[in-house]
C-alpha cells in the first residue's frame, strides 16, 4: 500500500536482489525507517525483536532468512542450523514453523549449488501468494462493505476493527484491511473506527497505515467500540484471525469476543478475514486454543515521543510490583460471528461454511 | 481508607477549617499529594481538570466550591455565579448538579451573614452522608460477596471491577469498592480484576487504593475481561455508575456495557454500587443520558514515569493530528444487570425494584 505517497510492501527485495528491505515497525507511527536485512541473523533478530510482526510478515521474513542462510552456506548442517535458530525467535508462531517446513522441504532435495537462487525464489513466491490471499480476501469483502455502503445511504460506511491485520502484518493490503483498501480504492465512502488495542496498541500502526494511504479514520480507546454500536456508529466489524478453528471460531488479539458481543446485541455484521493458512483443521472447538500468556511488562509500560522529543521512550504506567494479568488472545464463538471472509469467498462460521470452500479438509 | 496505613479520607477540612485538603489524583499512582484547595476557582478547576474525580467526589467537592464562594461573598447574585460555574464544569455527573441543589436551596432563605458557615457545615454533611451511604452499600454488598464465597468454596472470590468507584472517588469506602474492603476487613478472602480503564486509566487509581489498603488485586488490559470470565476466573462484577436511570438503566464509565455483556454471556453476577444521589428520577432509559465527549488528547497522550524519572511525564501516542473519538460513558441496558446495590439494600434494576426501595420518587 502506499507509504509517502509510493506504493511498497511491508517486505521487498533490495535493488541488487541480495537483501530485503522491511517497514521497521518498532518505529513506527513515529517515525518511517526502512531497513535492509541480509543476513540470516538480521532475520532472527528481526523477528524476536519484533521489528516486524504479523503472521504472514513473520512466515516471510522466515523464509528470506534461510534463504540469506544458504547462499551464505549451502551445506545441509547449516541449512538445519538456520531453521533452530529461526524456529526459535517466536515459539509460538504458526506461520513461521509452516514457512520454514516450506522452504526446507524445497531445499533439502536441491544440490547446494542451486539451493541460493532456488530459495530467494521460493521466499519471492511466499510473499506473492501472501499478497494473493490478501487480495482475494479484499474482493471478496469488498461485496460486505458495499452492501453496508448501500444500507448506509449517502454518509460513509462506518467499519469497525481491532488490532493491526493490516499490510504491515501481511506484506501487503492485509486481512481485515484488504476489504477496506479495496473499497476506497473502489470510490467508496468509507470510515474506519480504529481500536487502540491495548496492551500493544496495535491499533497505532493500524491508524499510520491508514492515514499514508489516505483512508478516513478515528482511533478510539478499546472500551468505546460497544458505546458507538448501541448508537448506530458501526456499520460492519472486520477483524483478523491468528487461529481459526474448522467449526469457526476465532482466535483473535485479546478484546476481540468483548466487541463481537456488542456487534451481536446490536445487530452490527462481525466478520473475520480468514486466510486459509490461519485455520487450524485439527481443532474443533476455540476453548482448545491455548492462549499465550505475555509479559506483564506490556500492560506496566508504554511507548511513545515525550514532547518535544524525537525518538520513542517506554514510560511505566504503575509500579514493577504491580501484578498484572496479560492474555495475548482470546476466542470468539462462531454463534458470534456473522461470517469469515477467506481468500475463496465468504461463508458461515461453520464446519459446513469452511468445508464447503475448502474441501478434503475434514479430520 | 488507609494510605500509607493512616486511615484517611479523599477531601478532608484543613486544620483551620477554611480549605479542604484532597488527594491529588492527577499526581497517583506515581506520588501521594495532599492538594489545599480554599476558593471557588480553586473547587471549579479540582473538577472540571479531574484532581479530583468520581460522582460522589464531585458533589462534595462542588459542596466546598459553594461553601468558599459564599464565604466571599454571600449576595445572592455571587451564589448564582458559582452555581454556574461549578454546573459547567463537567456535564454528566449528577451529583454535581444535585450537591449545587441542595447548597443552594438551603443557602437562599439564610440571611447572607449566616451563609458562610451554614454552607461549610453543610458540606461537611453532604461529605458523611456520602460516607454513610457508601458504608451501607458495603454492607449491603458484603453479602453478595459471601455467597459468591460459598459458591467458590476454598479459593478467594474473584471480583473484577472498571474504572475507580474507589474511595478517592467518593470520600471514604467508594462504592464499587465499598463491598471488596468489607470483604476484606471480614477476612472473606478476595482477590480483584482491575480493568485499566483507558483513556483515563482510572483502573490504575483503583490498584493503587487496593494496595495501600492491603487487598489482593490484579491489574489487567481492558480487552481482558471477557477471556477471563470465558474461563471461570470471575466470579462476580461489581461497578460504579454516574447516573442511574429511574427504571435501572447504568450510565458509566465508557467499557462498562461490554462487561456487562461478558457477564450476561458468561452467567456472571453483574452489579451496580448505586448511591440513590446517582439516581435520576427524571430519566426512564438511558438512551437519553447526554453522553460527555471528551477531548481526543486522553487517548493520544499517556502519563506515566520516565526509567529512572521521579516526576511523571507524558507522552503522545500518536500524532496529534490523528482522528480521535471519545466518549466518556455507555449505558448498560437494566437487562444485562443483575441488580443494584443501593445504601438501601439490593434490588432488581427495574422500575419496581427502586421505587419499592425509594417510595415516592415516582416521575
Amino acid at each position: 500500500m502506499r507509504v509517502e505517497g509510493v506504493w511498497r510492501r511491508a517486505i521487498e527485495p533490495s535493488a541488487d536482489g541480495r537483501a530485503v528491505v522491511v517497514l521497521d515497525q518498532a518505529a513506527l507511527p513515529h517515525s518511517i525507517a526502512w531497513l535492509t536485512l541480509a543476513t540470516l541473523d538480521d532475520a532472527a533478530r528481526a523477528i524476536r525483536d519484533m521489528w516486524i510482526r504479523g503472521a504472514p510478515m513473520i512466515g516471510a521474513m522466515a523464509a528470506y532468512g534461510i534463504a540469506f542462510a544458504v547462499r551464505a552456506d549451502a551445506r545441509p548442517a547449516a541449512l538445519a542450523e538456520a531453521r533452530a535458530q529461526l524456529a526459535a525467535t517466536r515459539p509460538t508462531a504458526v506461520n513461521l514453523r509452516w514457512a520454514l517446513d516450506v522452504m526446507c522441504a524445497a531445499l533439502e532435495p536441491l544440490a547446494p549449488g542451486d539451493r541460493g537462487d532456488a530459495a530467494l525464489s521460493l521466499a519471492a513466491k511466499i510473499c506473492d501468494d501472501e499478497v494473493a490471499r490478501c487480495e482475494a480476501i479484499g474482493r471478496h469483502g469488498l461485496s460486505l462493505i458495499e452492501a453496508a455502503a448501500a444500507r448506509a445511504g449517502s454518509r460513509p460506511v462506518r467499519v469497525l476493527t481491532h488490532c493491526n491485520a493490516g499490510w504491515l502484518a501481511a506484506v501487503d493490503w492485509g486481512t481485515a484491511t484488504a476489504p477496506i483498501y479495496r473499497a476506497h480504492e473502489a470510490g467508496v465512502p468509507i470510515e474506519v473506527w480504529v481500536d487502540e488495542t491495548r496492551p500493544r496498541n496495535q491499533g497505532l500502526l493500524t491508524a499510520w497505515e491508514l492515514s499514508q494511504h489516505g483512508v478516513p479514520h478515528t482511533l478510539i480507546a478499546d472500551n468505546a467500540g460497544g458505546h458507538l454500536m448501541q448508537h448506530g456508529q458501526v456499520d460492519l466489524c472486520i477483524v483478523g484471525t491468528d487461529r481459526t478453528t474448522r467449526e469457526g471460531d476465532v482466535c483473535n488479539k485479546i478484546g476481540t469476543y468483548l466487541k463481537a458481543l456488542a456487534a451481536h446485541d446490536n445487530g452490527v455484521p462481525f466478520y473475520a478475514a480468514v486466510p486459509s493458512t490461519s485455520i487450524d483443521w485439527s481443532i474443533a472447538d476455540g476453548a482448545e486454543v491455548p492462549i499465550e500468556e505475555r509479559s506483564g511488562d506490556e500492560v506496566r509500560r508504554v511507548t511513545g515521543r515525550p514532547p518535544g522529543g524525537s525518538r520513542p521512550v517506554a514510560i511505566e504506567l504503575v509500579p514493577a510490583q504491580t501484578a498484572v494479568a496479560n492474555p495475548a488472545f482470546d476466542v470468539t464463538p462462531r454463534r458470534l460471528m456473522t461470517g469469515l471472509i477467506t481468500e475463496r469467498g465468504v461463508c458461515a462460521a461453520t464446519a459446513g461454511g469452511l468445508a464447503a470452500l475448502f474441501p478434503g479438509h475434514a479430520p
